[in-house]
């Protein structure tokens, strides 16, 4: 019976003070979805374990919002466009929960959204929920945080969740997987296609922002030329969407209409055809997997055969001594010779 | 005693037919060193205990030879161009063996080194010894067969290695993480380089050639000027090696000299900076991740909790009944709760 196994997952009953934070969530109560995302993003252990039991209880409430990710270098105007687009969305009855991915937030202090007035009007709207970059070190451990931060948001009511990233990395690829549409905010400069083709991020954008466009209008067009040209060379992923290059003025709030409208263009392509839910799905599974991969290499690298066979395996391997082929095959065999709890 | 443990990886005794075979190779046996790469590309599991066997005895008399990698798209001149510098090898002294990675063999019949016709004069040359890709299907299994072979034939006493691939999908990242030296082998047509840019091979070229330069030398350099350009722009592995780029003609045996001098003065290079040796040792280390990597994947697939659980969670998470980390976590707990040999 798979499916009764599987489907007694989100089936926890909480603990009191558990359930309290589960219900004010779902309440809509900012405190709550502020202290279940501290919850999350908690190192210890037992945390970890209430958080999983809540995130599972509200998990029925989660998935109606629709999720962008905004990426762009420091200075491109990602603050400003995001408090335009946020206060636009507001006025139309939306509510908005902006987060945050930057995976070198705990070295710097937080690079983006660290800062809250950077996003002055939009953080004092009941409507609108901003939060920083978690600061947990690794790209992987940041994400994980903030997909699941995603999911209490959904929970709480907001029906737009904007995931911002700076163009470090691999953050635009990981803020890409965990996203419906994948916007990319760029100045008027030539040039940056060449740096955005040659990171891979050109096959991921699923619309290109051109912002500041106010400042030199005729630039902008010969980057919107350029990019298009860019997007054109390259087959996107879908067949139902050419990604759209766009020009505007963020800080004279000028083409956010017409943003918003090419992001509802775009969910109105790809629902009927099963694709904006494939995506979901699929970035689901390879989550999960992702997950399983580094829980299976610090399960290998904590048994205790595998500890005590390591270091002089990689070393002989390093000296030419013995093939990568030998030690992996001897290693493995190791999970299977001794028991983990020896 | 950790060193013991591994030490002793080398020194299986072997049954006299393998033995046999490991010193046909040392004698440079043609026919043994073929029938040595026979029994490594088989997918049984007895000849796989005994080619690990006869490679292990093998290990002390390999790492000796130069691993160079040339890629290019079909039409390049791939074949023209190594049949060329092969000859002009031999003429020097050297031996030369011509492997080929291409993950495409298995379904296409082969498109690479498949029809021997097309290195008429190398073929027939005792100092070449060339073979087609393995047609094992994926691309971690081609490439783990190909490092291999290239371990046989340094222990058969050839001193170049050349792994030959297309350019295709990530075949060009893998043979770069098994040579020693990269080459991307280039037509003079603009735009090649925007291609290599956009899939991230600019980065891990060490020389780029551009061949058929007779056709017309005037776009060959332009062409060169824009590889200049767009190896100028990103930052090279080594501040002790800029990759050249130099222009040549396979067919009329133009430059062959030039670009052996080039790989020459990368080895002197590199070799007392230590980065030569770091680079084996960072590839060695790298696969035997990899190989770690596709052992666990696979040791979980196969474990019965796991197969019990695996599609009923796979079908929630991608339902939305569960998280993905909720369904990691389970999975990975099956490890611990069941044996495998249950």
């Amino acid at each position: 019976m798979q499916m009764s196994e599987a489907s007694t997952v989100g089936q926890h009953s909480l603990a009191g003070a558990d359930q309290a934070l589960a219900d004010g969530v779902l309440a809509r109560q900012r405190r709550a979805l502020a202290k279940a995302i501290t919850l999350i993003e908690s190192s210890r252990a037992d945390h970890q374990v209430r958080a999983q039991q809540v995130l599972a209880s509200l998990l029925p409430h989660t998935g109606k919002a629709i999720r962008i990710g905004i990426s762009g270098v420091p200075g491109a105007g990602k603050s400003t466009f995001i408090e335009a687009l946020g206060i636009h969305l507001i006025e139309r009855g939306h509510r908005l929960a902006v987060l945050a991915v930057d995976p070198s937030s705990s070295v710097s202090g937080g690079s983006i959204l660290g800062d809250k007035t950077r996003m002055e009007t939009l953080c004092q709207r009941e409507e609108a929920f901003i939060r920083p970059s978690p600061s947990a070190g690794s790209l992987g451990g940041v994400a994980e945080k903030t997909r699941e931060a995603m999911l209490l948001c959904e929970a709480a009511g907001f029906d737009v969740i904007i995931v911002e990233t700076v163009g470090v990395g691999q953050s635009e690829t990981t803020v890409a997987g965990m996203v419906d549409m994948f916007c990319l905010l760029q100045l008027p400069n030539a040039g940056d296609d060449l740096q955005a083709i040659k990171k891979g991020i050109v096959e991921i954008a699923d619309m290109v922002v051109i912002n500041k466009a106010d400042i030199d209008p005729r630039a902008a067009q010969v980057v919107r030329a350029q990019w298009n040209n860019a997007l054109h060379m390259l087959r996107h992923a879908s067949p139902n969407w050419a990604p759209p290059v766009i020009t505007l003025s963020a800080l004279h709030k000028e083409g956010i209409g017409d943003f918003w409208a090419k992001v509802e263009k775009y969910r109105q392509a790809l629902t009927p055809t099963g694709e904006f839910e494939a995506r979901r799905q699929r970035q689901s599974i390879d989550w999960m997997w992702s997950l399983i991969d580094s829980g299976l290499r610090q399960y290998f690298r904590n048994h205790p055969a595998v500890r005590r066979d390591l270091p002089g395996l990689t070393q002989a391997v390093t000296q030419g001594r013995t093939t990568p082929a030998a030690a992996a095959y001897k290693l493995l065999g190791d999970l299977r010779t001794d028991s983990p709890s020896e």
